[in-house]
C-alpha cells in the first residue's frame, strides 16, 4: 500500500516472514520471536533509505529554506489567505503514508509559503536575519534529540548552559555571581521572575497557596510587555493586581509615580512585592531608569526584575550599556538572545543574582524517577528540577556556539552597528517628506509615520488622525500580497496606526533602508 | 584579529572604506553613510562564505549527528565527569572568534560528548530512536525561524498545528470537536489544565487573583507526574493542595478512594475544582480508569484532566485503545506525540473538549502590536493569545510531516509493535535467572530487577532488599562509563531501585532486547 516508502520495506517482508537476518552481534541467536503477530526480529526500518532521504532533505533545506530564503532578489513572503493555503497545502492527515518525493515536495511547500524571516526586507518583529552558527547549533541539537534536565543525558549541553549563564551574569555586572536559565522564550523568564520573587517574599506560598496571604501586588510601567499581565493571571495574582506605572512622552516609568503607586498599594492593605522594569519596550524600544528605580525597591524591600529581553543586548556595547545603567543592583534580570543578538528562537535566559538555590527551592519537585541521589556522578549537574519544566530544550548551545565564532568584539560591533542603523533611518525619515517620525530612538525601534499626498495638507487634529489609522494596514497588506516587504504597525496610547521599523541583521545596509521608505511610499502614495 | 572568519573580511574590510559597492536595484544612489565610524553601506557578511560554512556543517551533521549516532556499531555514550568534559570542551566565551574550522571541530566535539539518544541501545528516557521526517521538519523550522503567533509571520505552521489538532481530537473521541495548543513539554501542558479548568470554575481569578477565593484542591494519584504539584505551586494553589488519592498495587488510581477525598475536602471547607487521571504512569506505565473516574467527575461537577503525555499514544491503536477507555468524556488531555509515537522533541499538545474560547479567554492579554484588529485577513487565524508564551515554536509541523509519510496505519503499526516488544521483553524476564519483573507490563514500561548470582540464594527480606537497592546504580554507571547501553532506574514506593525499560524505536529488535540482558548480567554478575 505504501509502494513509495523505501524505508518500510523492510518491515513489510519481515511481517511476510522473509529475511530474517540476526543482529551481527549476536550470531545463532536467530529465532522468531512473534507477538500479535509482528515478528520481532531485527529492525524495521531500512537505515541507508531513511540516511538518503535525509541527505536529500538537507540539500533541499539548504537551497530553498537558507540560500533561497536570504536572497534579497527573492520575495519575503508568498501570501495567500488560509484559505487559499489551505487548499495549496494538502493538509489532511490519512490512513495511508506518502512516499518520499512526495514529503520532500511538501517540505518544499512548507517552506516556500513560509515567510522568509532570514530576508534582509523582513522587518516585522523583534527577531530577523539568518544567523549560521547558531541555526547549525539548533540543527545539532535536533539531530542529536534530548532534554536538558540531567547531566546523564545532556551531558555537553549541560555545561554549556552553565558558561553561556556565567557569561551573561558576567555582562548584568552581578560580581558576586548568580543563578539561571534558559526558558521557551522571554513570557516564560518574566513569569519566573514573577514565581521567585513572591516566592523569596513568602515562601510558603509554594505549598499552602494563596489563600493565607494578603493581595500581591506587581507594579509595571504601562509600557510593560504583556506577558507581565500573563504571569499575574497564571499565578493567581490577578492581572488587575498588576499596577500600571505611567511612562513619560518618551516610554520610561516615572520613578515618583512609582513610588506614589506603591505608597497607593499599601493603603490598601495590599502587599507590593515586585517591582517590574523594562529595559527596551516592545513599541518604543524605550529604557526605564533602573538606578532610580532600583533606589525605591531598597527603600520598600521590592523585587525588582528588569525585562530586558529587547534590550540587554545593549549590554554587550561599551558604547550603549549605559542604557542599562544600574542594572548590577536587581534581583533578576530576563534576557533574550534570540531577538538583537539573532540567536535562533527560541533562546531567553532568566538571570537571578541570587545564590542561595531560590530558583532550585522555588520550583523542584524532586522526581525520584530523573533525580536519583545515587547517581554516581555530582547531581548537582542535573538542573532540570531549576525548571517548571520537565523536558526542555538546550537553547543555550546555540548562544555559545555563536559567540564561540564571532567573540564577544564582534557581538558587540553588530549591536553598535544596529544602533548606528537606527539612527542613521531616523535621520533618513526626517530628511523625507511624508515620512514623521514619532520621536527620535533611544535603542533600535524607529517608529514613524507615511503620510500620502492626500493627506500632507491637512491640519493636524482628528481628522488627519483618523485617517492616517488606516494607511499602515493598507500599505502592510499591499506589501505582503506583492511579498517586497514585512514592517510591523500598531496604535499605541491612542496615537494613530505607525509602523515599527527594527534593523538586527548585519545583513541590512543603508540601501536596504533606503528601499523600505521608496516601497512604503510606492504602495501608499496613493491613499 | 578574526584572520580566520570568512564571513567577515568584508565588514573589515568596509570600515576601511573599500568596495562600497552600491546595490544592484538601486543604481546610482551609492553615498557612504557613516554613524559611529560604522560605514553602513552594503551587507556585512559574506553569504557564499556563510553558505559554504552551512553546507560543511551539515555535512558533518549527517555523519556524525545522523549516521554515526544510530549506528549499533558505536557507544551510546562517551562518558566524561563534569570536570574532564569542561577541559575536553574549552568552554570558555572570549573577546575574539574561532575561525571555521574550528567551529566545525567544536560541534564534532558537542556530538561526540552527546547522548545518542537515537541508538538503538537507549532506552533511558521515553522518548528514543532517531525519526527522520520530523527530525527533517525540526531542521526547517530551525531554517525558517518563526514565531507562532499570527498568521502574518507562520501562515503554514498555523494551518498545520489546526490540522495536526483536529485530528489529535478526533482520535480522542469528541465528536463535537474542542480546542487545543502546542506546548513546550507535557508539564506546560498539564499547567494549562489545571489554569483552564480554575478558570472554568471560577474566571474572575484572572483579573482578581485567588485572594478572595476559597482553598482550591486538585485531586491526582499518587502516582501522577511531578508536573501536577509544579502547576499547583506556580499557580498559587499549593503542592500541599494536591490530594494524592491511593493507588492500586499496579499502580492506577482507585476510584473509591478519589470520592473519598473529595468529600474529605468538601468537609474541610475547601473546593475540588479539578481532577487529573493519568494515562500511562512514568513509573509503571499505569492507566488509572478514566471512565470509573469521569463517572466521580460528573457526580461532584469537577474538571476531569487526563495526563496522557505517555499513554495517549496507544490512541492510534485498535488494539490498544481501550487502554483510555472513557476519554471522550473528559475536559482535556495532555498529549506528548515526542514520546512513544517519535516526534523530535518538543511536541506536546494539550486538547480542551470546551468550544467555547475558553483556551483563548483565558489566556488572552492582546497585545495591540501583536494581535492588531485590522488586519487584513481573518484574525482568528492569530493563535498566540491561547498560549501563556508569547513566541512559540511550530512543533506540530513536526508531527505533521510525520504523519504524511507514514499515515495513520504505520502509526498505528508502531505503537502495536513497541508494545508487542514490551510483552516480548516481560516474558524474556521471566525465563532468565537473575532477572525478576515488577509486574506484568499494561503498556510499553517494564520494570525489573537484576538479581547478582552473589545475592540469589538471599531470602526476602530488607537484607536482601538493601543489597539489591545498590545494584541498579552501579550496573548504571558500568553502562555508561563502557557506553555499551542506557537504560533508566529508580526506587519507588520504598521498593529496591529498578530498572525501567521503554521500548519505543521501531529499530529496536528482539536481538538488541536479548543484548541489554545479557549485558546487565554481564555488567553486575560480581556484584
Amino acid at each position: 500500500p505504501n509502494a513509495g516508502n523505501e524505508m518500510h520495506n523492510n518491515w513489510e517482508s519481515l511481517r511476510e516472514g522473509q529475511s530474517l537476518v540476526a543482529d551481527p552481534r549476536l550470531p545463532g541467536k536467530c529465532y522468531p520471536a512473534v507477538i500479535d503477530n509482528f515478528i520481532l526480529n531485527g529492525p524495521t526500518v531500512d537505515v541507508h533509505a531513511v540516511e538518503s532521504f535525509v541527505h536529500h532533505a538537507m540539500e533541499m533545506i539548504m537551497d530553498e529554506a537558507v540560500k533561497k530564503a536570504s536572497d534579497v532578489q527573492e520575495k519575503v513572503c508568498e501570501w495567500r489567505s488560509p484559505e487559499q493555503l489551505k487548499e495549496l497545502l494538502d493538509l489532511d492527515l490519512r490512513d495511508e503514508g506518502e512516499p518520499e518525493s512526495k514529503i520532500l515536495q511538501r517540505c518544499r511547500d512548507a517552506i516556500r509559503y513560509s515567510i522568509k524571516t532570514g530576508h534582509r526586507h523582513f522587518f516585522n518583529q523583534l527577531y530577523a536575519g539568518m544567523e549560521p552558527y547558531s541555526m547549525v547549533a539548533s540543527f545539532i541539537t535536533e539531530a542529536i534529540k534530548t532534554s536538558l534536565y540531567t547531566y546523564e543525558v545532556a551531558p555537553v549541553f549541560t555545561l554549556m548552559e552553565e558558561t553561556v549563564l556565567r557569561k551573561m551574569i558576567e555582562m548584568v555586572g552581578w560580581e558576586e555571581g548568580g543563578d539561571g536559565i534558559f526558558n521557551p522564550g522571554g513570557s516564560m523568564s518574566n513569569m519566573y521572575a514573577v514565581n521567585l520573587a513572591r516566592y523569596h517574599y513568602c515562601p510558603d506560598i509554594k505549598e499552602d497557596g494563596l489563600v493565607a496571604v494578603q493581595r500581591l501586588v506587581i507594579l509595571a510601567s504601562q509600557e510593560c510587555h504583556y506577558s507581565i499581565s500573563k504571569s499575574a493571571a497564571l499565578l493567581g495574582i490577578g492581572t488587575k493586581n498588576v499596577y500600571m506605572v505611567p511612562s513619560d512622552s518618551r516610554g520610561k516609568m516615572i520613578p515618583s509615580a512609582l513610588e506614589e503607586l506603591i505608597k497607593t498599594a499599601k493603603s490598601e492593605g495590599a502587599v507590593p512585592f515586585m517591582v517590574n522594569a523594562t529595559a527596551g519596550t516592545t513599541v518604543l524600544g524605550a529604557f526605564d531608569p533602573i538606578e532610580e528605580i532600583a533606589d525605591i525597591c531598597e527603600k520598600y524591600n521590592l523585587w525588582l526584575h528588569v525585562d530586558a529581553c529587547w534590550g540587554g543586548a545593549a549590554l554587550m556595547s561599551d558604547r550603549h550599556k549605559h542604557l542599562l545603567k544600574g542594572i548590577h543592583r536587581v534581583n533578576s534580570v530576563a534576557w533574550n538572545p534570540h531577538k538583537m543578538l539573532m540567536v535562533s528562537l527560541q533562546c531567553s535566559a532568566f538571570l537571578v543574582r541570587d545564590k542561595t538555590s531560590l530558583l532550585q527551592r522555588c520550583h523542584s519537585a524532586q522526581a525520584s524517577y530523573l533525580f536519583q541521589q545515587d547517581k554516581f556522578y555530582d547531581v548537582s549537574y542535573d538542573t532540570g528540577d531549576k525548571s517548571v519544566q520537565c523536558s526542555r530544550k538546550p537553547d543555550a548551545f546555540k548562544f555559545w556556539l555563536m559567540w564561540k565564532a564571532l567573540g564577544t568584539r564582534e557581538l558587540e560591533q553588530r549591536v553598535d552597528r544596529a544602533l548606528a542603523m537606527a539612527r542613521h533611518l531616523a535621520q533618513a525619515i526626517k530628511k523625507r517628506e511624508g515620512f514623521t517620525l514619532l520621536m527620535e530612538p533611544e535603542y533600535a525601534n524607529v517608529c514613524f509615520w507615511y503620510v500620502p499626498p492626500s493627506m500632507r495638507s491637512l491640519p493636524a487634529g482628528p481628522e488627519l488622525w483618523e485617517k492616517l489609522h488606516t494607511v499602515a494596514p493598507v500599505v502592510k497588506e499591499r506589501m505582503m500580497k506583492k511579498g517586497s516587504l514585512m514592517v510591523g504597525y500598531q496604535a499605541h496610547h491612542g496615537q494613530p496606526n505607525f509602523f515599527r521599523m527594527v534593523v538586527i541583521s548585519p545583513q541590512v545596509s543603508r540601501e536596504d533602508l533606503d528601499f523600505v521608505l521608496d516601497e512604503i511610499h510606492s504602495l501608499g502614495k496613493d491613499l
